[in-house]
């Protein structure tokens, strides 16, 4: 029975690209009601040393394009980092969730012995696809999901779990 | 091949807690150097209507501890939420790594089928195993680790990213 890569990975990553979203769609929809310019939410931030909420966007799509990239060997969508504004943080997170839906089942499942070597300025981690996956691209994925929302619910956007959550795949 | 129950839930759950215990020790570390009381960070919040720091790690501790009994049906610790210092949250902490690491693998692996229903004061949620695990449990254990993070990061607590991913299990 077990659980194959490709429900470990693709169906949650789809579902939580898909909330992260609608998150931008409220935020939007709130801005207006607020006579604000949704803009402006791109440079929220926790602290001043951590990351504002548009790179918590752009990596929340990363760590699931390089996941899938890594355990299946087809190449992903290079992105340069250079969305400006929640129209195209949109179109970042709809590239993502059309590259891993290309991405065959085939492709992904099996792999939980590939390796998997992550570069970092610091040096290299290496692990094992399902180690990679289970302990680094799902806690990395949410991590960068919650944060976003976190950063809207700061700011007022009305949002709550079940928007975080997201619906079903 | 394929990955086994327990190893998408006890394993990462196990990291994550840990993970979450050595957040506390750092926030009471940083509180020492700053001459401030470390019991007041439980109360921060996001916003208003947001769960304060402390429920966020009782949730933080109730996810995985119920996922386990949802799971293998082996009667977890009954909590009543009546912490109220970081000493006494780290004794939640450590009871549900108890509980969990008790558990056998045997009582986890080829739950994927077995139905999960969920009660909620405005209804019930029901779930086979499998897709209980990834699209509930997980996500929800990582909001709430990760909303503990952010309270603490927010209020200076020097902590990073490798502070919330934790040491391998």
């Amino acid at each position: 029975m077990a659980t194959e890569l490709y429900d470990l990975t693709v169906v949650p990553f789809t579902r939580g690209l898909r909330a992260l979203s609608a998150l931008l769609d409220k935020a939007v929809a709130h801005a207006a009601t607020q006579g604000v310019d949704p803009e402006t939410y791109l440079a929220l931030r926790v602290i001043d040393d951590m990351n504002p909420l548009i790179k918590q966007v752009q990596t929340a799509c990363d760590s699931p394009k390089l996941c899938i990239a890594r355990l299946s060997g087809i190449a992903a969508p290079v992105n340069d980092d250079s969305e400006a504004t929640i129209a195209e943080l949109q179109t970042r997170i709809a590239d993502t969730l059309g590259y891993i839906a290309s991405v065959p089942r085939e492709a992904i499942d099996g792999q939980e012995a590939r390796e998997v070597t992550l570069t970092f300025p610091g040096g290299e981690m290496k692990f094992l696809g399902q180690p990679y996956v289970t302990g680094f691209a799902i806690p990395n994925f949410y991590f960068h999901v919650t944060t976003a929302y976190i950063l809207l619910r700061g700011a007022g956007v009305p949002v709550g779990k079940r928007d975080y959550m997201g619906e079903r795949v």
